[in-house]
Order: C-alpha cells, then sequence, then structure tokens
C-alpha cells in the first residue's frame, strides 16, 4: 500500500501543477510572437501596428487617410511614440477594449481584406510598454467636430487580459475627428534595413492614396504626400467559399444556423452556391433538399463534403480582393529602384481553405543594382511591407524553388538567384495565413506557393526574354564591328589601288555600310523586333559597339 | 445634424463589429502557427506533441520511457495515430483540461527544461482532429496498478476553449501505468526529410535512454531501444535571474509577494541574490532594505533595476538545464552521418531575458556527405528536433553569419557554407523562445546568437585545423612521392654505372629512402603532430600518395 500512495503521488504530484494560462500571459512570455524580440523590432511593431489600424480605419470609413508619426527620445532607452490619425475615431465605450485586450477586434470574425486582422498587434503594443516602462498608453478618440475627444490612459492587466483605465475625460482637439495613441516603451532607434524610416517609405509605394508624415528622434521630418486622390476600391465582406469547408466546422454550422432547410443553408452561408449547385451538392450527397440542418449527423456531413469536392464551384467573388495592380506595382518599384528592366505580373483569384487570395510581382533587374549579391526580396501582405522573417516565408521559398537559370540568372542550388535583380511580391487576401502573431511572414500553404511560383515566373520569363534579346544584339553589334572595322581599310585599299578621290572614298565606304545593313538588317529594326523593350535597347544601341577586340588590334 | 448622425454612424457602425474572439476560435483559424499548415504537417505535429509530453512525463516521473506510436491508414486521407506511453499517468480530473484546452498545461507557469512549455499543443492536435474528422480523440490514463484505468472522449467546445466529454468510464488497462490517446485526423503520409520517421530517428539520437516503437501506416515496425539506461539528470526548476527582469513585471510582483522588506523580497524571489548581493543593489538604488514592498513606487522599481544592471550578480545555477553533452552528441552524430571528420562543443551556460540556456553543437564533414551542396543544418530544442522553418531560426541565421570560408568551406555571401558538411545545434533551456506556437524555430535573441556562433566557430576551427591538416599532409605525400620516384632510377642508373648487384641496389633504395625520412621527417611523425586526428589521418597514410603526376610521366 505504500507503493500504491507513492505512485498515486507522482500523477497527483504532477497535477497540482497543471493550470490554466491568460492569453496575456501567454502573450507576454512569448513576446517574440508579437514582433517584441529585441529593443529594435519593438519599435517598429509598434509603429507598424498604429499606421495598419489607422489606415484600415481610414479606408473602411473612405476617408483618405493622413497620419503622422512621432518618435521622440526620452534618453536611456527610452522612446515615446506618438501616432495620429484623421479616422473616423472609436467609440468611447471600445476605446479601452480596442488597445488594452488581446484578442479583440472587428476583423477577425469577417472574411474582409484588411490590414489588422487578429485583434492583437495594438493591444501588444501597449502591453509591451507598460512592462518595459510601467506608464499607460495614453489614447485621444474623436468621433464628430460637435463632439469633445475622449482621453483615456490604459493599462492591460496581463492576469485577466482586462483593460484597467487609469485615468479618463472629455478633451478638447483641433481636430474633426481622428485617433491618436502615445505610448511610452524601452526601444532602440536605428536606421537602415528594418527601421521605421523602411517600413513607411515601402508603406508609402503600396499605399499612394495616404500621406504620411513622420518625425523622427532627431525631429527631422519626412513627409509622403499622397499621389493620388482615389482611394483603393472599397472591399467586401464575403462567406466563405465551400472548398474550404471542413467536417468539424459543417458539423457546429448546422447547430448554429437559422436556415430551415439544407438547400437554403448552403445557400445563406455560403459564397457561389446558386440554387442550382445547391441541388447538385445536395443530389450527390443523396441529401434530400428540405431535410432540415439540425437534424443532419456526421455522416452526412461527410458525404456533403464530398460531393462539394465532387461539385465544380465558381471562384469566390474577386471584387474582395483588391490587388495594387501591376500598373502601381510597377511605377513603385520603378520609384523605389534604379534598374535597368522593369516588369510585373498579377495573377487571377485563387483559393486556400475556401479563403480568395490573389499574388501580384514584380521585377527589377540591372542598373545600380549589386551584380554578386544575392536578389533583394520585397514582400507585402494586404498593403503592408514585411520586413521581418523572410526566411520563413512562402514567398521565398516559392522563389528560391522557381528555376531563374532558365531565365538568365545565377542561382546556388535551392538558393535564391543571385544577380542584380529585385523581386517583389504582394498578397492580398481577405485572410492572410501569417506564421505568427507578429504577421512577418506568411505560412506554407501549398496554394498560395503555387500561385507566387505562376508570378514570379510570369515576371522571369519576361527578364528572359529581355536577357537573350540583350544578349543577341550585344553579338550582333559585337559581329557588326568587326565587319565596320574592316570597311574603311577596304575603302582606303581602294583608293590607294584605283586612285579614289576622298568623296569617292566615302561612297565606297556608305556603299559597303549600306551593304552590311542589307545583309544583317538595319540596326534599327533590329532593336524593335520586341517593342516593349525600346527604351532599353535603345540605351544599348546609343552606346559604343564593345572594344574588347579594338585593344587587340593596336 | 444630419452630417452629425452620419458621422456617428462611421465609429459606431466600425463598433458594432468590435468583439472578443475566444482563444480556440484564433488557434483554428491560425491552425498553421500551430503547426497544422497542410495535412503531412498535420501528421508530424501531432505525433510531435503527444511523443514530447510522453517523454516529459516519463521524464519527471523519473521512469525509463518507453513509447508506442502507430499510424493506421484509414483511407481517404484519413489516418488514425495511437500513442502510448509507460509515464505516470494523468489524475482523471486534469485529463480533459490537459487534452481538449488550450493554454492549459504544468510547464508554463514554471521556469524547468521540458519539451512541453505552452499547454497548447496536444489540445491544438485533438482540435485538428476534430475539425478535419469530426471525431473526438479517446484517451486512457492509468496511475497505478491497483487502479482501473480512465476512459474518455473528448472534443474541445472552440467557442469556449472547454473540453466536452462525449464519453467516459473505467476500463481495464493492461498496463501498471501510462497514459494512451488516440486522435483521427485528415493527413498526408509521406517517408522523407520531415517525416514522421525522420522525427523519431532524430529524436532517438539526443533521448537514448527512450525505447521507442514505430508502426508506420504498412504496418512495418521500427523499433530505436533505449542505448542507456540513465535517465537525463533531473532538471531542477529556477526562480528568474534579475538580469532579465522588467519594470512592469517588477511594479507587479511588489504588489503579488509575501516578503516583509525589499531585501527579503529579492532575496526570494529571485536566483543568485544572497544577502550580499541584495545589500549592495539597494545601495546602489538608496532604498533602505527594511522597506516594504508594497509602498514602492514606480521610481523605486526604476532605480532598483538601474541598480541591479550595475551589480555584478553571478549567473544563474546550471543544473537546471542538461546539455546532451558533447560526447553523447558527437555519438550520436557519428551513428547518424558517414563523414571523415567529427567534432562538438558545449558552451557554458549563459542567459537571455533571465532564463539560463546553453548552446552545444557538433559537425561532421567529408566522407559520403554531398559535396556541391548547402551544409545539412540539424536543429534540437530541449531533446525536440525540430524539421520545419529553418529559414526563420535564429541556429541558421548564426551559421549562416559565421565566416566559414576561414575553416576552409565555400560559402555564397550571407548564405550557409557549401560543401559536405553536417552542423548540429541543441539549444537547451528553461523557456525556449520559439518563433510560433508549433516550437519549429527559435527566435531571435542576441545572447543566443552570440552562443551560437561561438559554439559553432568553436567546431569551425577543428575543422579548419583537421583541414588545413589534411592539406599539408597531401602536399607532403606529394613532394614525398615525387623524390620516391626518383630513387629506384638513382639505384638503377649506379647499379649499371658501378656494377652494383641487386641486393646492393637494393640497399641503395633503402639508404636513399631513409634520406628522405632524415631530411623531411618520418610520414608517421607527420601524421602524428595532431594527435586528434591519429584516425582520419592513418586513413589518409594509408591511401596511394596522389598520382595526378604519374600520368604525366607516361
Amino acid at each position: 500500500m505504500q507503493i500504491l500512495a507513492e505512485i498515486q503521488t507522482t500523477a497527483h504530484e504532477l497535477a497540482k501543477h497543471q493550470k490554466s494560462i491568460s492569453v496575456a500571459e501567454f502573450f507576454s512570455k512569448n513576446r517574440h510572437l508579437l514582433g517584441f524580440d529585441n529593443p529594435r523590432k519593438a519599435l517598429l511593431t509598434t509603429v507598424k501596428e498604429a499606421v495598419d489600424n489607422s489606415l484600415d480605419a481610414c479606408e473602411e470609413a473612405r476617408i483618405l487617410p493622413e497620419i503622422s508619426i512621432e518618435i521622440i527620445d526620452m534618453g536611456g532607452d527610452r522612446f515615446r511614440l506618438i501616432i495620429e490619425d484623421n479616422g473616423p475615431g472609436i467609440v468611447k465605450k471600445q476605446v479601452p477594449n480596442i488597445f488594452a485586450k488581446l484578442l479583440y477586434g472587428s476583423k477577425f470574425h469577417s472574411l474582409k481584406m484588411s490590414r489588422g486582422q487578429q485583434g492583437i498587434g495594438i493591444s501588444a503594443s501597449v502591453m509591451y510598454g507598460q512592462l518595459t516602462t510601467g506608464r499607460p498608453a495614453k489614447v485621444t478618440s474623436k468621433i464628430h467636430k460637435d463632439k469633445p475627444a475622449y482621453y483615456c490612459e490604459l493599462v492591460l492587466d496581463t492576469q485577466t487580459n482586462e483593460p484597467d483605465i487609469k485615468n479618463e475625460k472629455n478633451i478638447d482637439w483641433y481636430r474633426d475627428h481622428g485617433t491618436k495613441i502615445e505610448i511610452d516603451l524601452e526601444a532602440i532607434y536605428q536606421r537602415g534595413q528594418q527601421s521605421v524610416e523602411t517600413y513607411l517609405k515601402e508603406t508609402a509605394i503600396v499605399n499612394p492614396h495616404a500621406t504620411i508624415i513622420y518625425t523622427d528622434p532627431k525631429a527631422n521630418q519626412i513627409i509622403f504626400p499622397r499621389v493620388t486622390d482615389e482611394l483603393p476600391a472599397e472591399t467586401k465582406e464575403i462567406k466563405p467559399h465551400p472548398y474550404g469547408l471542413e467536417l468539424g466546422l459543417l458539423i457546429k454550422m448546422f447547430e448554429r444556423t437559422t436556415a430551415k432547410t439544407i438547400q437554403q443553408f448552403l445557400m445563406d452561408e455560403f459564397s457561389r452556391v446558386t440554387t442550382s449547385v445547391a441541388k447538385e451538392i445536395l443530389e450527390k450527397a443523396a441529401i434530400p433538399p428540405k431535410t432540415s440542418p439540425s437534424v443532419l449527423t456526421r455522416e452526412s456531413a461527410e458525404k456533403l463534403i464530398k460531393a462539394i469536392k465532387k461539385t465544380k464551384i465558381m471562384n469566390p467573388p474577386t471584387d474582395c480582393v483588391t490587388p495594387v495592380g501591376a500598373e502601381l506595382l510597377e511605377r513603385g518599384i520603378k520609384k523605389e529602384i534604379n534598374a535597368e528592366f522593369y516588369t510585373s505580373a498579377t495573377r487571377p483569384p485563387s483559393v486556400y481553405r475556401g479563403n480568395p487570395f490573389i499574388i501580384e510581382a514584380a521585377l527589377a533587374y540591372g542598373g545600380e543594382l549589386p551584380k554578386d549579391k544575392q536578389a533583394k526580396i520585397m514582400r507585402f501582405a494586404n498593403r503592408v511591407p514585411l520586413l521581418y522573417q523572410q526566411g520563413a516565408c512562402i514567398t521565398t521559398k516559392s522563389i528560391a524553388a522557381t528555376n531563374f537559370k532558365s531565365y538568365g540568372l545565377n542561382q546556388p542550388r535551392g538558393s535564391l538567384p543571385v544577380g542584380p535583380c529585385v523581386i517583389l511580391v504582394h498578397i492580398a487576401s481577405v485572410w492572410v495565413p501569417f506564421t505568427s502573431e507578429s504577421k512577418e511572414a506568411i505560412a506554407h500553404y501549398e496554394e498560395i506557393e503555387k500561385e507566387v511560383k505562376l508570378a514570379v515566373q510570369e515576371c522571369g520569363r519576361q527578364l528572359g526574354k529581355y536577357l537573350s534579346k540583350k544578349q543577341r544584339l550585344n553579338t550582333e553589334l559585337k559581329k557588326r564591328s568587326y565587319i565596320e572595322k574592316y570597311i574603311p581599310h577596304v575603302s582606303k585599299a581602294l583608293k590607294l589601288l584605283i586612285d579614289l578621290t576622298d568623296d569617292q572614298q566615302e561612297n565606297v565606304n556608305e556603299i559597303l555600310k549600306d551593304l552590311l545593313e542589307e545583309t544583317r538588317g538595319k540596326i534599327k529594326d533590329i532593336k524593335h523586333t520586341n517593342t516593349e523593350y525600346d527604351a532599353d535597347f535603345a540605351k544599348i544601341g546609343a552606346e559604343e559597339p564593345e572594344d574588347d577586340n579594338e585593344e587587340e588590334d593596336e
């Protein structure tokens, strides 16, 4: 019996330590999941969460965004971040939840393209600020010019994941409407690749309708003015597509739905299910259309899912995701990068796990880009630049898996291509699957991988055409230069042999040149066989023919 | 007033959609965060979560683990996973929480080295199973031979994150104690790099005290028998180290502590704070040692943290993290990889954010490893192999940032080295910072990056020594072979000139060879200048001298 007591103790002893974990405690201990791995990244993450929210709010309210970001150096590794927008504002009751409660927001339960989606970001920033400096966040929000602004100071209680309002009042504020948040946090300010500057610059590229005013810790002000007064097309919320449906979810939906018949259920709850599609599915599943969803069993649900997979259903509507657009993307990359060749591609919408998405890619080559380095990758998701975790991103994997050798670039096996090249990829989706809550990399869904590859290949093929054309032209120019080199010698010899005048000699030169063009074609024509690359080839044509061999002649 | 109504509507309209998100809904929608990106990975993740739990439970109860894993193909992309262990079992009351409630466990609130830490893994697997197949998980657990086993079927309610017990009873079970879990899930079974086999094989390497019995879907059984009866040293729970302390946490600790004085508080709540250390900190912070923590302000907390940073405090105790050990690691890698050179290094314990950790590395070179590929990286965290997200892992980044050219390997700028090389890295810590809940990659903490680099450099230097030695030896052997080639010719010429007998000629050969050894040293001695590499160089010595030049001679 002593053994009994002892062994019981083992399981019972272990049981004593088994308990619930608060979600705020979880993320506070795992703060790197939220993008707070280190003080430098913490600064960027906080700016990013606030700016993303501001852009989303403005677009939802159809207001042209004007966002100001100010970073103030408080000394001793402390910074104050002030982010202010001209958005619709937030109603008083929701302010504490939005800014100081994890997993609270408007976008999680809907399928709609937006920057935020999880209801974590800005509250996590508030939590990080309070953990590192002990100070509450200060929020000001105004929803109409005839109403006062609401001001409060907020702390997140990590044990309960509830907001704790430290101080609240109505105040005067110069704006008609908008939101301002002030967060003190421990951080490191540093310029360069993964900095606030880079993030804002790239944000401006893919959000040309926003004006962004940035004041850095040295009080330098940078303004990214809007270049268009047109807001991106309003994105619509969609219902889930039947192709992504899973058994467990379907069973739960049977319980929750208000639809009286299974046919109505299918048509109400999913996108692209018309009467005839619903009938086809139900026929294949051998379920009478008038059956009430509430009486359906797990077996019926299985049959239904099998039937859905066998039924041809239209892809989800495309107006729920708005790409940046190939043209704008190319313009963006041109503004950013000084290259000699640009191309871009926008794929048709596709679906992963029932969620529509669109992949766009752009590529810049040559010019001032470094020749001996890995291609630079620029990644965007729903118009937000992704600056961290490149190695973890499906876009990186897809690019590495694309054969760039066939497009004329070097590429070590399984790696990114090497050469003077920038590759930009944008995913627009009603639900972007990130690899972590910090939303830095896209998760590995096969459908996404495939689309990225196709988009990148499209750009790659254009690059390949350009490079082989460039090569052909160079070869032709080189050959021609060899022949052209002989023309004066021939005419000179003729002059000596048959006593030509200078004019006659010049004439012979012309004739021989014409002859050359007759046999090898006009330079102009060669350059114009592919009209797309006019500008670039005009540049090449203007260059002197290569002179490697002239040196040998001397 | 119409405008007022309208603009109010914008903020109010938005407010309608702002609501709480259940943690289970969150992870169900973001299941890739938990390692369920695709059906193939889902299978591995589920096996991994169950096996990790079994190993942890056995070790905690000081039982030599015996774990069986069975995968049964149910047809139509469905598999049944049955994982059974001889662990201490789980008390009835806790079974539903452990297996069907996210964020519930024993390890989150403690600082102790273990495989599980978040209280998410196995419940996430149960949730994935029910979402894809609609079936509950079946758990059997027995805590003593004189008691019946407890059996139940579990579903996780995603809206409440609470377990829902579908069926429970006491049953007979042949074991004295242990736990068995059965999960049906949609999955893809595939052998190869990131498969269940690889995971179990690598698990066996770093857990030589465990017996693992694996039955694959084709009913093949693979047994990895234990090779030692010695359990890893028992790991101890530690208190946080003062160096990782943050302001927000400290303020909260002031509120919660039962210590009456601030000096007692420091000594009770932290590791490595002795009376004299506590006094030194408080003197530097200008806080009287007898002050009650409850009266301390945010300003005092700030002073305290500054004082802690200025005080020299011993590193955290090292007995809370047990490395695999350089020797075992090298043995493990030798068993796995057929190479010509092996080395390993275990770093002394270090600290990130107050958490002690140890980095170990091992390196294998040459032999049958492919010459033109990137070095293979094998990653482990607390004895668990990490098979996904290599690109996102700090170990990969650290290895890429190490200059392998100086150790004699090729390395494209910013990439992993290229060559016949395998690099293994193990992090052991009381709290491993993963980049996501699926625990596939280590987050980017500077302290960890530094330690990985140092460990890898240590291995790199050994490799460098070996390679330059190998090179020197090859050069010497080549030179010697040139000279040796002339010896017979010289003796033959002498024979003809001065009419030597065959014996005399042989003698001349010997004398000349002795002369050669006198001037250039004995082959044996050259090989022995670095005794560490005896075995390897003996192999080289046994080879014929290189014969590139013989061909020229012919």
